[in-house]
C-alpha cells in the first residue's frame, strides 16, 4: 500500500483537438507533471482524411454540419501524452510509478462511437472506413438538426415528462439525434452497430476492458431519468425502424461518477507505462469535472467554464425545473445531488468575431506596438471607462440564445451607437452583454428555488480581469477562480483519486484536491446599482427581441434563407442556360 | 443689350470650407469655368484664430459646439474665386466678360454675421476682435441647444401657431436661439448689433450696397411666416432683454428668391473683375439652389441632397403641415410655390464612420489592393448580396433622427448580427436603413397631402450606384440625378439669370439652364416587394424606439451624462486632492 503522502492519480482530459495528461498529488491536488498530444486527424468536417479513400485522389467528402474523429487518436493520447506526463512528473519531482494509484478520464460530450459488442469501432471494420456514420461523430457534429427537431416535437405533442430536464429542448448534439440519423443516412452501419457508446465511456473501456456507461452522459445526453429512456413507443413514432433503439443499442450498466469501472489492463500499461492494474474511473465529461477541479461541488456555487461558450455547472440539493437549462441529472456531477447544467450559446466567440471583423487597423497596429492582443488593447481601454459611458446596450445573441429562450435563430442586437462610438465602446457592450446573460441565468435558477451563492470561473476568459470584475458587478455573486491551468485534467484526476479508494467520494475529494482562489473579485455595490440601470435595459430588450413580441430575428433568418436559396436557384439557372 | 445666345451668369456657391464660382451660359445652361477658393480661417471651433489676441501666446478659446467664422473669407471669394472662374471660361470659351449679365450666391444657413448699420461685421470693430460672439455663428454652431430647447417648449406652451410650420421644433442652428445666446453670454455685443444678418444676404450686401432678407432663410430659419415674425410677448416670455430683437435686428425688406437685389456696386466689380451694374440676385441657400439646379421645381419633384447628412427640397401647390419637416414657407424654394424642407441628420456620415471604425485591415489592405476606396470596396461586395441573404436591420439615427420623429437623443442600433456577419452585410444594412429613412419622409409627405412622385438626388453620394438602386427599389419612385457636379453653383447661377431678366421666373430658367439625367434608375418591381419585409421590419422598430414604446435611447444617453459626470468630478477631485 502507498504511503498516503506520496500517492498520486493521473487525469487525461479529451478536448476538441487534443488529450492532456496530468499527474496529481493526492493529499493536496499538486499538479506535477504535464503531457499534451494532439490528435492525427483532429476534426474532419469537410473530406474524411481517414479510411483507404483518404489516400486516393477522390476522398470521400462530407456535407455541411459534420464533424467526424477517428478513435484511435484517442489511444494515442494514452500512448504518448501519459507518458509524457509521467516523464515530466519523474524529471521534475522524482516521482515512483508505484505510487499511481488510479486513472481518471474526461471527454467532450455528447461525441459517440458506433462500436461493435467488443468495443471495435465500425471505422476499423473491412468495408466501414470510408463510411461516414462508421466514425465518431464529435459534439459539434450539428447534421442531426432535422432529427432534433423531430424528437422534440414529438416529446411535446406526446407530454413526454422527460423533456423538461432538458428545458424543454433537446439538442442535435445528443445520442437520440445521431443515432436516429444514422439510421437514416446509413442503414448498413446503424444494423451494424452493436453499442453506441459515449466517447467518454469507449476510453474507459480501452483502459479497464470493461464497459460503463457514466451517470454523466447517460443523465445530460442520452435523455436517462429516474432510472428509464425514451419508452419504445415514443422511439417508434419517431420512426418505426428505430423502437429498439435503446434496448439494442444504448441500454448498459450505468457507473456513478468517481465509482471505479474496472483495473486497469496489461495492455493498457504497455500503452501508457502506468501501473497494470490500477483503479480506472468511471468517464465523465470535461465541463462536469472541473466543478470539483475549482473545489465548487456544495450546492450554490455555480461553475461558469468560459471559453467561446460558457458552460454552467451547479449542484442542488432538490430537483428543480430550471427554464431553459440544458439539464438536470441525479448524480450529474457528483452522486448524491442533483447536477444542473445551463449554457451561453456564445461568449469568447462573440469577442473574438468583432475582434476580427470590427476593429479598425489603428487599433491593430495600436495593439501590435503595445506587444499585446487586440483584445488586451481594447479591454484596456475599456477598463477607463465609466459603467454606462458608452451609451450603449447589447444582447448577446451572435450565436442564439441556449440560455433561457432556448432559441438557436436569435441573433445580435446592438443599441445606442452614434457616430462618436468607438471600438472599445462596443467590446465593452459585448463584454456586459455576456454578464447580463449569466445573471439572466443565474436569476432562472434563483427564481425556480436553486440558489446560486458563489460564481466560480473556469476557462480561458478568467484571465480578462476587467470582464471578471463585470461578472461580479452585474451578479452581485462573489467571484471565484480556478486556480488551475488545467481545470478538466486535475477533476479527472480527483475522480481517479475517489475509484482507488483515497477519499471517500467526490465531494470530500474535491474539498482537498479542488483548487480555486475565492472571492478573486467582489461585486462592488455602487458598480453594481449603474449596472441594474443597464441590465433593466437588456432585460426589456431580451423580452421584446426574444419572447414573441417582436420576431423580427426569426423573420430575418427566414427572409435570409430565402435570399439565400433564391440565390443559388439564380446560380443552377445560369449555369443551366449556359 | 448682349445676344441672348451668349448671355452668361455667374453663380457663387458658399460652401463650409470654401467657396466656388461657375460661369453658366444661360440658354442651355452649359458650364464653363470654374474657381474655388478656400476660407483661410476655415472653421474657429478651438480657439479664435482671428482677431489681436489670435497671434498672442494666449488665443481666445471657445467652449464646445462652438463654429465661428470670418467675413472677409467670403469676400476673399469674389476677390479669388470669381476672377478665376472668368479667367478659365476665358481661356477654354473665349468669353466676352460684357455678355456676363448677373451674379447670384448661395450660401450654409443659417450662418449669422452680426453687423453694424451698414453691414461692418462687428469682429472687424475695435474693441471686439477678440470677442467670440462678434463672429460670424456657421450653421453648425450648435452651443444655442439650451436657448433653442426654452423657445421650442415656449412655443408649445403658448400654442404659437409657427411652430407646426417647422415639424414642432426649431433648430439650435437657426436665427433666434443664436441671436439668443448672444444677448446671453455677451451683452455689450448683443447691444452692438444693428443687423443680424444671414451670411447669404451679406454677401449679397457686399456685392450690390443694398441689404435685402432672402425669403428662403427669412421663412426657414428666422420663423417668418404668414408675414410676421414671433410676437414681442413671445420674445418678451424668452428674456424680457429679448423682447424687441425683431424690431431691432431682424426685421428688413424681403426679397424673394430671384428678383434682383441690387446692381453690382464699382467696388466689387474691381473685386470681381465682373461689368459693374449687372444684376445681383437675392441671397439664397445652398440645399434650395439645387432644386432648380437639377431642374426639379415642380411639384412632386423631391430633391435630396445627399451628403454627411441628406436634405429635402420639394414645392408643394398647398399648404399641409408634414410630421417633422425642417420647414414649410411659401416661396421658399420658388416664388408662387410652398416650398418644403425635410431631411436625414445622418447618411453619408454613418457610413463614414463604419468605413472609420468598424473594418478591419484585411478590407483596408484589399481596398488598397484595388485601388479603390474601402466604401468602394464594400460597396461592390455588398452589391454581390440578395436582397435580405445579411439578415440584418438598422435604424440609420447614428446622428439622432430629424426625419418625422424629431429627436436628437435617438441612436443606431443594429439588429441581426451573427458570428458569420461580415463587414459589408453591416454596411449594406447601414446602406439600407438610410434608404428606409427616406422612404419614412417620401410616406409623411404622401400621408400629408403632398405627392412625391420622382426623387432627384444630388451630393457627392449620388455616385454611388448600389445606394441609388436600394432607395429606387425602397422608396418605389422613379430616381433621377443631378447631371452636373456644380450643383449649388449652377442653382445660383439660375437665379441670376432670372434676376437678369432672362427668363420670367426660376421655375422656367430651371426648365432649360437645369439638368439632371431622368430615372437614372428604375424601382424593380421584385427588389422593391423584398425590400418592403425588410422596411416592414425598420418601421416597426423605427416606431419601437421612436415613439416610446421603449425610451431606452433617452435612458441609454441620461446614463452616459450621468457617467461622464461622474467621471469628470472623480477627475476634478483627484486633482483637488492631489
Amino acid at each position: 500500500m502507498t504511503d498516503p503522502q506520496r500517492a498520486l492519480t493521473i487525469g487525461v482530459d479529451y478536448g476538441t483537438l487534443s488529450g492532456r495528461a496530468v499527474i496529481v498529488r493526492v493529499h493536496d491536488g499538486a499538479e506535477l507533471g504535464t503531457g499534451v498530444h494532439e490528435y492525427s486527424h483532429a476534426v474532419m468536417d469537410r473530406t474524411l482524411t481517414a479510411g483507404p479513400a483518404s489516400a486516393s485522389a477522390a476522398p470521400v467528402q462530407l456535407p455541411p454540419d459534420w464533424a467526424l474523429q477517428v478513435p484511435q487518436d484517442y489511444v494515442d493520447v494514452l500512448k504518448v501524452a501519459v507518458p509524457a506526463a509521467i516523464a515530466r512528473a519523474q524529471a521534475d519531482h522524482g516521482i515512483d510509478l508505484a505510487d499511481i494509484i488510479g486513472v481518471g478520464t474526461d471527454f467532450t460530450a455528447c461525441t459517440m462511437v458506433p462500436t461493435t459488442v467488443d468495443g471495435t469501432p465500425l471505422c476499423e471494420l473491412d468495408g466501414f472506413g470510408d463510411r461516414p456514420h462508421a466514425y465518431t461523430k464529435l459534439w459539434k457534429h450539428h447534421a442531426a438538426q432535422g432529427q432534433a427537431d423531430r424528437i422534440n416535437a414529438l416529446a411535446h405533442a406526446r407530454g413526454e415528462g422527460w423533456i423538461a430536464r432538458y428545458g424543454g429542448l433537446v439538442s442535435s448534439e445528443w445520442e437520440f439525434a445521431k443515432g436516429l440519423q444514422v439510421l437514416e443516412e446509413d442503414r448498413e452501419v446503424y444494423d451494424a452497430i452493436d453499442h453506441w457508446v459515449e466517447a467518454a465511456d469507449w476510453i474507459v473501456w480501452q483502459l479497464c476492458g470493461t464497459y460503463v456507461r457514466n451517470a454523466c452522459t447517460a443523465g445530460y445526453k442520452g435523455i436517462y431519468q429516474d432510472g428509464r429512456y425514451p419508452s419504445e413507443e415514443f422511439l417508434s413514432a419517431l420512426n418505426p425502424d428505430f423502437a429498439r433503439f435503446v434496448t439494442d443499442k444504448v441500454e448498459h450498466t450505468i457507473g456513478r461518477l468517481g465509482a471505479v469501472a474496472g483495473r486497469l489492463t496489461a495492455e493498457a500499461a504497455a500503452w501508457t507505462g502506468l501501473p497494470e492494474g490500477i483503479a480506472v474511473a468511471v468517464g465523465n465529461v470535461d465541463a462536469h469535472v472541473t466543478a470539483p477541479a475549482a473545489g465548487a461541488v456544495e450546492p450554490g456555487q455555480m461553475t461558469a467554464i468560459m471559453g467561446t461558450s460558457t458552460c454552467h455547472v451547479m449542484n442542488g440539493d432538490e430537483l428543480h425545473e430550471v427554464p431553459g437549462m440544458c439539464g438536470v441529472v441525479d448524480g450529474g456531477i457528483v452522486e448524491g445531488l442533483w447536477g444542473y447544467e445551463a449554457g451561453q450559446s456564445g461568449v469568447g466567440d462573440i469577442f473574438g468575431w468583432f475582434v476580427t471583423s470590427a476593429v479598425p487597423p489603428a487599433y491593430v497596429d495600436a495593439a501590435a506596438a503595445a506587444g499585446v492582443s487586440v483584445h488586451e488593447h481594447l479591454t484596456a481601454l475599456a477598463a477607463q471607462q465609466q459603467i454606462g459611458e458608452h451609451g450603449l446596450v447589447a444582447l448577446d445573441w451572435h450565436s442564439g440564445n441556449r440560455s433561457v429562450l432556448v432559441d438557436h435563430e436569435l441573433s445580435g442586437v446592438v443599441v445606442g451607437q452614434t457616430l462618436a462610438t468607438k471600438p472599445e465602446d462596443t467590446y465593452r457592450a459585448l463584454l456586459e452583454a455576456t454578464a447580463f446573460g449569466t445573471r439572466t441565468v443565474v436569476e432562472a435558477f434563483q427564481d425556480s428555488g436553486v440558489p446560486v451563492t458563489e460564481l466560480v470561473v473556469a476557462g480561458g476568459l478568467l484571465k480578462n480581469r476587467l470582464l471578471m470584475q463585470i461578472y461580479a458587478d452585474v451578479t452581485r455573486l462573489p467571484l471565484s477562480t480556478i486556480a488551475s491551468d488545467q481545470g478538466p485534467a486535475l477533476g479527472s484526476a480527483i475522480h481517479a483519486a475517489v475509484a482507488a479508494g483515497a477519499y471517500p467520494d467526490v465531494r470530500t475529494a474535491a474539498a482537498v484536491m479542488g483548487k480555486r482562489t475565492r472571492s478573486a473579485y467582489l461585486p462592488v455595490p455602487e458598480s453594481s446599482a449603474r449596472y441594474d440601470a443597464l441590465f433593466a435595459e437588456y432585460t426589456t430588450l431580451h423580452d421584446y427581441f426574444g419572447r414573441g413580441a417582436n420576431d423580427v430575428m426569426h423573420r430575418l433568418r427566414a427572409i435570409r434563407r430565402e435570399a439565400t436559396a433564391s440565390a443559388a436557384g439564380t446560380a443552377s439557372e445560369t449555369e443551366a442556360s449556359a
